[in-house]
């Protein structure tokens, strides 16, 4: 792995692809998206319900939350995953259909049903997903409509799907990128929700990729779960994994370029555009983190192995004293040596190294000579990097969080 | 175990031990206490230095904070721990002497030698906590001169001893009790300090326990591993564990009892009373947490074992969306369900009960038929359990924890 999300991302003119501006959802060929108003929750005209579909059988992959309490549309968007291809999802906000029972599975597979009638395909064909409060049963007479209407409002207006999906999000979250494959232009298109319950492992998050691309199923697989891994799983907010993340991805191959196997030579290029977009999907979520102040990198390097190295960067990463320290733009490493040395991490105090930015904080355990002033005007700064080096081996791990901020506590008492 | 700590504490009156009305560190026979102002952080006539001794060579049981991350004074105390009788600890507030390296090692040795030297003992007969901030070398010259001072002002001053621990902490915590063994009076007094960094396997907290109980070394310290396991470990506000905590418990045997062995017949009125101590200074750490307004008891039951129960409720405890439900007096279960799936313990949904200080509202992993109102009434308690039952096993595992609180925040932003 050469990916170091340490690394700041090269300015766009140098990546080997291309952003498209205004993009949306259809922007890949052959993609339509419905998007409309279904009072799941919120009422007042606010968008909760998109119906997102392929006019050609696509080849999908996904991931799904790991967390054992897995809302019912988790569930049944699992068992689908296993077959063949893909035409679409239909998707809610407002309520998650977690912790749901029988009645909640039913009602997942009637979205399906319903979803699948009225564009035509395949039940198995149709993927399902929710967001929201967990423990509601689902409005049902309300959810149908709204899958009919977001059918008949079936268009080229991919935008609608990204506002849709947000539950306490407040922007909507879409980029699209696009290249050369074979001399066809190739576009993946992305959107994103998230805000709270954010954490590897899938946060409450969903997230949905549109391309054009033709790529075999098992390609595709590998390079949808390694940019996930390097991009959604590398982010934490409260530390907190929900019922309901998912992540799909379709390819329906109207691009017309030689489908990529996973000994094409250009593989590489989609796998590094799939992540591009994966990632800034990914900054968006936690800069839209629920009251939060401060994003910043946790780098870990020189851990024995790299789970040593994820372990430390996530006991930081979770580590409320060291949160509210950053709220309060306290350079306090004293909490960032006590989160480290409390992990699964193998930590040798004497060799441990921190820096802000660069700037050397603590050398071999202890305090640099650093100015704390010096210090201090990098955690004043909206967004900053903490390398911690263990000296213990080769076990690199990053993860992007944010600070625990008084904000955040008032916006997650009520629901 | 028949320990548990989600049953109410019998009235004291049903107790087999009598509490000691202003009892203090002291109250126990042979001990003595000096505590003074070093000027150590606090300045102003706060007391920050304490030497607490007995005047007869004590048994001595302790335990240490499990972070790799370790003070200098838990290093030299752990050394010492290994032999035999003690004769006392010297422990300052202010300052945590952590990350200080061989400098500070030297130090905390200093600490011991001027304690020694003053009580005229063997410096293997003395221990040394310090509490505080991390980082900074301690004022040498301060302290050399406090612990004269402190030596001077020995005497039955015992109180003095939770006030000089104190950084934090709001008010000083102690308790003592006593009860007849062999037709002697045996007196078992403590002191704790905590507030912040209080989780499991230790938290920011010391405490200090005298007893003029006649103990074998073996036993004394079986029953002070038990106690610790039972009381201070089962406690958590933050979720971060510190580079200082330590427990010591030093028994001189001046109350004249026949000495207590494994199998003595009165070993575990000894334990329980201990226990009991230990468990009312944890409870006081808790109560005082830094900003906290809820007290919550999450007592997980039929884990498929004692690891799965314990994972579940330590999942609970840490979830920053549980806690700050419980700050906004939210019955939010879904956050309760989504934290135990995403724990280590194993779940099965459906199984899965909820109740909120006994009134059900989760049955097979879905609502129950409780009104909301009634368990909104409950979370508005400033105290309350919450009792997980997953039916897997008999696997049980209680924590007492605290809500996250916007004042928490605003608290620890800065040092």
């Amino acid at each position: 792995m050469t990916t170091n999300s340490a690394t700041p991302t090269p300015p766009a003119d140098s990546l080997p692809f291309r952003i498209v501006e205004k993009g949306t959802l259809t922007s890949p060929r052959g993609f339509r998206v419905g998007a409309v108003c279904g009072d799941i929750k919120y009422g007042g005209g606010r968008k909760d319900v998109a119906l997102i579909i392929s006019d050609f059988p696509a080849e999908a992959a996904a991931t799904f939350t790991t967390n054992q309490v897995k809302a019912a549309p988790v569930r049944v968007s699992m068992r689908r995953m296993k077959r063949g291809k893909m035409r679409g999802v239909i998707v809610n906000a407002g309520n998650a259909n977690a912790c749901t029972g029988v009645e909640g599975l039913e009602n997942a597979k009637e979205m399906v049903k319903c979803a699948a009638k009225a564009v035509g395909c395949d039940e198995r064909e149709m993927l399902v997903c929710s967001t929201g409060r967990i423990g509601v049963q689902l409005p049902m007479d309300k959810v149908r409509k709204a899958i009919t209407d977001a059918h008949a409002a079936l268009g080229d207006n991919g935008h609608s799907a990204a506002e849709a999906i947000m539950t306490t999000d407040t922007f909507p979250k879409e980029l699209v990128v696009e290249f050369e494959l074979d001399g066809a232009t190739v576009r993946i298109a992305g959107i994103a929700k998230g805000a709270g319950m954010i954490h590897p492992k899938m946060a409450t998050m969903l997230s949905f990729i549109t391309t054009d691309a033709a790529i075999d199923k098992a390609t595709l697989r590998s390079c949808v779960q390694q940019a996930v891994d390097f991009t959604f799983n590398r982010i934490s907010i409260d530390g907190d994994t929900s019922t309901n993340d998912t992540v799909i991805v379709l390819a329906n191959g109207q691009a017309g370029n030689e489908t990529l196997t996973s000994d094409h030579k250009q593989v590489g290029l989609f796998q590094k555009a799939l992540q591009y977009v994966m990632k800034k999907l990914a900054r968006m979520i936690v800069e839209d983190g629920e009251g939060i102040s401060k994003i910043v990198e946790v780098a870990v390097k020189g851990g024995k192995t790299m789970r040593d190295a994820k372990s430390a960067a996530l006991a930081v990463a979770r580590s409320m004293l060291v949160k509210t320290s950053w709220c309060g733009e306290d350079p306090n490493w004293g909490r960032l040596m006590d989160a480290i040395g409390y992990s699964d991490a193998r930590v040798r105090e004497e060799l441990v190294e921190i820096y802000y930015d660069g700037i050397l904080a603590v050398a071999n355990g202890q305090p640099s000579k650093t100015p704390f002033e010096q210090l201090r005007k990098v955690a004043q700064k909206k967004s900053f990097t903490i390398t911690i080096q263990l000296h213990l081996g080769d076990g690199e791990y990053n993860i992007v969080t944010t600070d625990l901020t008084e904000k955040y506590v008032e916006l997650n008492k009520g629901e």
